[in-house]
């Protein structure tokens, strides 16, 4: 089965707004099996979108169709769809009733122009939206059935799911293939040498489609599969998924599509440990994203957020001449906040970071893109110096903080936290530049 | 003229990429005056690239073709366009020099594969790329004229700024149209509120376009208006800004694009003032939003995220009465968390926060999406309780730290801070729900 995707609307056409929903569908059908060959785009403009939707019908035999489905004038898709079927619109009166409960449950007068979103073209299925105004409608025209759903991502999201997904699973039959996707996050390596690295499994593995995606600063292995025995494809995809391991070690992060800071959490949660965070350069990004985490409370207790050296001294304890001597930006101080934040918040671990995000305030010894990274546990302190040459000041903290994560991972998984620390990493705008690690010299002090 | 915008290649048609560049595009034409009627997009398919190209040679007076120029086998938008053409592929030496000197300055040895990159479509010009090994061209197809980049954002950007647009200004030739825009953020309004507000506006100027654009948790309102003479609609558009200002009034925070941050910013550094931050329920992110700055060193001091309420004794000095008789989450927490903050940093002002960002932790009383929101500067401390029913954890986090981020503005501007705060607003994804002010009650103690 072929599918094409239309997303209509002028914010999207007009480039103010990037079209994400296009993609989140390809990438659902294709897990379903099919062939997505084609998205378009148009505005709001009623001929323009009948005569596309003529067009899908005359190549496609699915289209999953995106906005217009508002109470507004602007919104047109429906008019159109009955147009390009060359049907009426008629009343639902079912939609009415639960765009009236809606509204209720809202506590909010309806409008008339909501009335307008009971109306769909004769003949057509109506999908009902739990989350929202608008319900989307099936139709078919010619021998292309055509799923229209909301532009707003979280009702289309749910919609797809509960509606469109188990309707294109029994039009397509026993003819169903499944299309399944492993995801290996990784941190450390470049996309050349994870590539270089995997470059024999895709040989061994024809059935196998592998493909690296960058998601700064993390990049992804995906390793996608397609059959019809469900059982047998997740068994292939199991024994490349280990392959893909041995080549890569420790550099994977998760093999579930987690986020480190959730992989961090999870390892702190089976410790029964706690950890607290001292931040200079990465300015509250590595609370943030630990906070992120639904239920981080449990292991997360203080981050101390100290830009100005006074902050560090009397917030973290950090002694004035240690700043003095070496610098904010040394090991010897991020070793301090380490310390000074595990002991400021009673944590089992804490990490600390102290860099130069830029665009100012590098030096020919410490550029733009040094950063120390440091940590504490109750095996003691260490800490080591990192240097990531690219990415600009929002890229740089996003590097910093991931690193400094990284770091915690391996340390609480018993890989030597720092130690074994790779500082090989590109960012997908750069090609090729190698980090070198300056001052490898470090030690756990107890 | 007419202008379409083809992306082509496998991983945005399958979904593992979204593609960024027909947006950026198609806002880079429009504001040239050309009308985008389509995007397109295909995977790296021979055949159907060829066949789309001859599609849009019949629609389009211009096109811009994004991807398929790398020298693998899956690059194949040269091979088609030669193809849709009519024409025979030639060397260009010019361009294989170029490619050659790219490698030398990398210090790289050149593949026998990026050789194809010096190919052309006979007939057609060759769009020099100054950061990348492959290098666009232009070619005219039937009326249509086609410009093809390469897929990687930011040499796309580069070329169309430097080769496209002043193309496209020629060949347009007299009838050049200047398409401005004018943006205006705001915090504090619903969309339909602005709506309402704005109502009359569209119809007094008819010349202009009004939009909506919700950046969650902002909300944007766009004013865009095309003629060609370029003082006359500066002109207009400062008179309409002007009368948006009206109905708005302080809750358009920037009329320039900038963040609510980099506006903060902006009037801490003309007070000469710092800043420092108590943060529970935003978890680091109104830290990481103001270090997102550039300069921001200048006026950011600290941040205290204290999650574990003995942080929040131990670092900020907030009495453990406070918190046993009122509990974390109130008005009386987050007033003495505020003058906590100002106090161990020394800063001139601060903000804190203390919230229930969900999923879980809330109760019938303080049910989650509730946040308290607190202010301290030289005239004394404030604080507000808010209720925001809507978004996930991190979509109330955003809100949070934007509410706050807010109340420090006005004070700055003498608006009252949080005495003037107005508590209706919006999520993008949730229609219409108003969060009511509980406990009004606030005072400002020296």
């Amino acid at each position: 089965m072929i599918a094409e995707i239309l997303a209509t609307g002028d914010e999207i056409r007009s480039g103010a707004l990037v079209d994400s929903n296009s993609a989140y569908i390809a990438e659902a059908l294709e897990r379903e099996g099919l062939e997505v060959t084609r998205h378009l785009c148009v505005g709001d403009d009623l001929k323009t979108i009948a005569a596309v939707f003529g067009e899908i019908a005359r190549r496609a035999d699915v289209a999953l169709v995106t906005g217009g489905l508002g109470p507004t004038e602007d919104d047109l898709t429906t008019e159109a769809a009955a147009r390009a079927a060359d049907v009426e619109l008629v009343l639902d009166k079912d939609a009415l009733v639960a765009i009236e409960a809606f509204f209720m449950r809202l506590n909010r007068p309806m409008t008339r122009s909501n009335r307008k979103q009971a109306l769909f073209p004769s003949g057509s299925d109506v999908l009902p939206n739990p989350i929202g105004t608008a319900p989307g409608f099936k139709i078919k025209i010619d021998s292309c059935t055509f799923f229209c759903l909301p532009g707003v991502p979280r009702e289309m999201r749910k919609m797809l799911a509960d509606e469109v997904i188990p309707r294109l699973i029994s039009l397509s039959g026993n003819i169903r293939q499944f299309s399944m996707v492993r995801i290996l996050s990784t941190f450390g390596y470049t996309e050349s040498m994870i590539g270089e690295r995997l470059s024999g499994i895709a040989a061994d593995f024809p059935e196998i489609s592998l493909g690296l995606r960058a998601k700064f600063p993390e990049i992804q292995v995906r390793l996608y599969i397609r059959g019809n025995d469900e059982d047998q494809l997740n068994h292939r995809l199991a024994i490349v998924a280990e392959r893909v391991g041995e080549k890569l070690g420790n550099k994977i992060f998760s093999d579930d599509g987690r986020s480190i800071q959730a992989v961090v959490g999870d390892l702190l949660i089976k410790k029964d440990a706690t950890v607290a965070v001292a931040e200079s350069c990465t300015g509250g990004l590595i609370a943030h994203l630990l906070t992120n985490v639904p239920g981080s409370s449990r292991y997360f207790l203080f981050s101390g957020v100290t830009y100005a050296n006074d902050a560090k001294i009397d917030v973290l304890g950090v002694p004035p001449e240690t700043i003095e001597t070496y610098g904010a930006v040394s090991l010897q101080t991020v070793r301090r906040m380490a310390a000074g934040a595990r002991e400021t918040a009673n944590a089992t671990y804490s990490i600390a970071t102290s860099g130069i995000a830029g665009p100012d305030g590098g030096t020919d010894e410490k550029p733009v893109g040094t950063v120390c990274i440091g940590l504490a546990g109750p095996e003691g302190v260490a800490a080591r110096q990192f240097y990531f040459p690219f990415g600009n000041r929002t890229g740089k903290k996003k590097l910093f903080a991931m690193a400094a994560l990284d770091a915690l991972r391996r340390h609480l998984l018993g890989m030597g936290g720092l130690i074994l620390f790779n500082c090989t990493i590109r960012s997908p705008e750069f090609p090729f530049k190698i980090c070198s690690c300056a001052k490898p010299a470090m030690r756990y002090t107890s």
